[in-house]
């Protein structure tokens, strides 16, 4: 039932694994990027598409690591006869990605449904209607078949603020329930949530997961170029104008994934001969906000 | 009416208090699981079962006493004409294992019905829901016989969050009622729940039970040895390796014994060539997260 | 109308008094403790009884000055023409016996029906239904008799909990008024009054009443010894061995008079002959938490 | 309209003023003490009466002054024509006598009736109904005479707990706003407070009132003596002793005038013979608490 | 349509202006108090005319220039083409004179009708109704002429308590907005507001207003000789003595215009011989509560 | 479909861009300043105008920069086929023109309409209302067409109050979900956001938005220059004179520049000969408020 969601992987465009298993300097950088336009309707479900669509760049030998270890996670629901519940959490700081290795994650598991639960169907509903709606999802597992749910943001599903701090004590104490809630027997689940590490380390969600990958920001030199290099928004001459720019910083990066990729594509809007100029500039700028 | 649990344990598949008493350094290691689908409907009542669903392995000396001291409060409540009423409290950080053991003093009693009340039931109640449904469960003793309780998690009773905190002092206060609360004559009552360590100190609960049993976590190679011994995930060869490897590490261990059974089921899908390092590592990943 | 409680007492077992003037060192303790199954009806009311189940080790001079103390204050509202109106606040560390202590204390006056207020019978009420209990409770006083109301447990009444802190402030108000107003003319009314001493410190309640009672936790092997002693648990060559065994820690002990009696009914359960091991080690433990 | 709240005084036991104007070390105390048995429904209006139930003690220069000094603010009321409304607030330690001291004040307008507002009516009210009753009682003046409103105990009627803190913020809120609110036309209107020095001080009423009074405890032997002689309770020759003995201890005394009261109505259920002795050991207790 | 607040004081009793002008040290002091029993309805709108009854000492310089700047702020609104909309607030604190001053400011434009918002029309109106009469008083403004609100004491309109602190969020929130709002084209709006100096800055008000003043109380001899001069409660021979024993202090003085004038009206009771004495006591209490 | 909001500014009055780019001392200001009383309803969508009534002056090359950049963004959500949705936060502290430079960065798309959500439009809406607002104005966007959606001041649409601290955790979760929800296929979205810089700090909205500009207030003398000379309050004279008065500062200024336009506004009402002694005085009080 299961296949390795690197070889999902490869049927797009190359092989992470296998490049990472040549070289830690990571010279060549895989990318599991949906074409643009070319809808994979029957790989990815439906809904958590949404997800892959700003593209994946494996961007570091940490990264595929958190790919390869959920898949672990994934087979073992699929095949264990002893545990046939668990649940996986992504942490990390905000834009590092978690949602989109999340949904990767929903990948490892062939021909099943994911269903998704977000903040983004719950806006203003009652603290009640929350918890009707993710016992809904969470208590509805159909016989004989692994099934998968996507808790997108947990954050924004207990309505967590850290000023206060503010959250729906209500909806929180349903998810500890349900999280560790053991489906009926011969029932397989797969619980794949997200949520800033901020949240989960004060609710201690660390303890309720059967796995938890905390995704890192891009932190040096060559997280920084396998990324842009992937972009395609630069001529061949400017990355190493690029990278001995970047390498001039004395002290680490730290920049989640999609920060970098939007101002990528912001600098594609700026003229291609001070690009290099506009994209340090303002990088400096975003790491030191 | 009351038997040893330790005996009740020796009829699954070894003797605990035999191998305890003979050695301190724990050479074997006694488990009592029952065997999986193979129901003990007759000796464990129902709705405790879910509780020793992933079998029980004595780790250490400790496990054992605590053991053996809870059946001593059972004892008493079954036959002394001064106290028929106590109270036991499972306390210790998340994935020790507290419930567990609470299922296992439920055993010490023989044929009794023991009545659950778990935050399972109770998702989303009002609190004076929960409160009636506290008493029900609490108040509801059958004359001339030994009733017994089990409080699952009263953190989720409560709906206790350190963030804030938050609780319901609704369900709090009639908690503390309920648990002093002496049934009428000639009814014997045994209370038995579990909570976390940190709710048990946050709201005094020592003060409230007969009796207080601290869980620990697992900190020694010995106690980890113990466990991954008893899991049959490594061939003998390895365990001579992973003793070695894990006694490397120069500081104490903290893992709850929950963690490290998933975390060897884990390993079942990995590679058995590599298995000795994918638990190492990953075990390393878990005590300093 | 006023009897001396330790003469009420002396009609138990022993006298406090005369042992106490006789000996600092209380050499023999005197305990008053109704023989079990042979209910006092007549000298204590339908309702304080069940606070002396436990029976009442007085097992200092400490303990005897508050029940001397107590009594005074009794006996100023049955006589004074000037003060017709006192309460007394029995304070202290859970598992002291305050609620025995004030139940012997409603027994210095003699042929009056004592009200009891306790949140026993107040589980998940309303705070303005609570409000009507006390006044109903504190302002329904009879003419030309002593009227004793006990209010056990203020902590339950209020739902103080000290995290947060939360409590009902609508039933404090209500209190710290009923306490402080003084029954219409020839009305003599006498309250007593239970709480933790956390809680008596948190709310300022010294101020509130007449006299205020810190009853103390056993500290010397003395005091443990006269409960031990009167238990009735070991036999007499055992004594001699647990006073021995107590007196070699350095520090000194702290421990609820009904911890102990609790820890001795549980060692009934154990082994005769390693029975003086069994307590020690268990005191320890308690002591320690 | 006014006459001297010390004549008032006169008209009792004896002259505070002479005594005073004599002598600095309080050789004797004067008494305002209402004939008990005795009413004087003529001079001290109806419901103010049962502040004065226990008599009043003058004993120190410092509560003659607070005589001296409300009874001037009343006089401004009476007399001025640029300022016709005026407040005082009464505060200090629990049973420091501040509702006896405002009620003396009261005393110094001829023939008019007190409205009195306390928290005893006033139990478990919603707070706009307090409210509602506040501004019955504060806006209701009459044309032409002057109107003297008692507010006894601020702190009840906020309903304040400075656990947490608590209190009602909308009564608050309105008696801000009443407290300033002057009169209409040709209206004179005097309005007498007391609260506690912890709410005064949380609350910054000092600068709401016209004059603030801070009723002290008693500090020094000369104080304790006063009251002690004034009680009746010991022979000629146990004042000698007394004095004696209190005054071994090193450190100042603090204790509110009417703890003493109590103290010395307790002490006369004591023995006569050890009296001494038992008022100087609850003294201590008293102090130490 | 302005004409200088200076010159209406000037019809009144003395020019502030023309003192201030020649000398520094304030050797005359003059004062603006409407003769009582004159009303002037006319100059003064009626609303505004309650807060100017206990007249107004022009005691320093720096009131004398708040006067002026708030009369330019004023003549701004009336006369600019650009900004027709301004704010001014007058904070400090308890006793200062806030309301008198901002009273004051509204004499400034000839002819209008000043809006009055102030808590005493608010008592216990809930916050709906409270944001509902704000808009009303500030949203209807009239066209083609200079519209003034007066809100008097910001703190109780959103009832603002430092302990807690407890606020009214509803009420700030509105008041936040409408204070930007400008009025529609072709109106003038002048909003003046009187808040204590810690509810202006817990809420960040000094960003919100045009023009914010800071309303000092007083502390130099001069600054209490200026008011006391003005009473006319002391004989001439009686100024010399008190400027002497007032210099005596080491340290400055800090008292509200207020506080001082109610002292004085005190001491107008006093006895004429002793009252140089009688006023420098309780200045000193005043000082030190 | 873009055009250049400098180019836009270039038909009012002057080139920032040029001036900026030939010199980086500011010697000539250039200001976008609608000619009061000539509408530009064609080239600024009605809504947005008002936030532009006060003009705008280009105090400093940062502030040019932030002009640009935000353009770029524009630009980007018309033009690219990758990123259809990006949002813009403007902070800072109050009165530094973010509305301002929010409007202006909404000129930057031609011919469409700006949707402008305020707290004007919202004072005192429940939380559900305000939700419904604000998922209207941000869900339903035109297909093919660029959608600018202005959120002025998210501190009042949150309610948010630094105080306790305060806000609408209803409002602001689903604020957090809808400036994160990508609109349907095919359509354009640009979010154009202001926030005081203590709210967007507190909730951490950094992360939330594609670029963030952190608005400045006024620093140098340069800066106060600008503004000062561009406000023709002032003689030629006084420019040299003002210029060697502020530059007397040692330490640097911190004014935002409606502050400082409002003194201006102010100084026009004052004697033109001491005016440039007038705006010193007052400016310095400003910056010590």
């Amino acid at each position: 039932m299961c296949e390795r969601a690197s070889e999902i992987a490869a049927t797009s465009t190359a092989s992470i694994s296998a490049s990472l298993a040549t070289s830690s300097a990571l010279p060549t950088v895989a990318a599991i990027r949906p074409k643009r336009s070319t809808p994979q309707v029957n790989v990815i479900p439906i809904g958590v598409d949404k997800y892959l669509m700003g593209g994946f760049v494996c961007w570091s030998q940490k990264i595929a690591l958190i790919v390869e270890d959920s898949e672990l996670v994934a087979r073992m629901v699929c095949n264990s006869d002893r545990k046939q519940f668990a649940s996986i959490l992504f942490t990390g700081a905000p834009n590092t990605g978690k949602s989109c290795l999340a949904a990767i994650a929903t990948k490892c598991v062939e021909s099943t449904m994911v269903r998704v639960c977000s903040g983004d169907d719950m806006i203003a509903l009652t603290d009640v209607a929350k918890v009707t709606a993710l016992r809904k999802v969470l208590e509805d597992t159909y016989s004989n078949t692994v099934n998968i749910v996507l808790l997108d943001n947990v954050d924004r599903l207990i309505e967590y603020c850290p000023v206060g701090p503010k959250y729906s004590n209500v909806v929180l104490q349903a998810l500890l329930i349900l999280l560790k809630k053991t489906p009926p027997p011969n029932h397989r689940l797969l619980i794949i949530a997200t949520a800033s590490d901020q949240c989960a380390r004060a609710f201690g969600m660390h303890d309720l997961f059967t796995s938890v990958f905390d995704v890192p920001p891009l932190s040096t030199v060559d997280h920084l170029m396998a990324v842009i290099e992937d972009s395609e928004v630069f001529t061949d001459a400017d990355y190493g104008r690029l990278r001995s720019r970047l390498s001039e910083r004395s002290s680490s990066y730290s920049i989640g994934v999609k920060k970098l990729l939007d101002l990528l594509e912001l600098a594609k809007q700026s003229d291609p001969r001070t690009r290099v100029d506009f994209v340090c500039t303002r990088l400096e700028k975003l790491i030191s906000l």
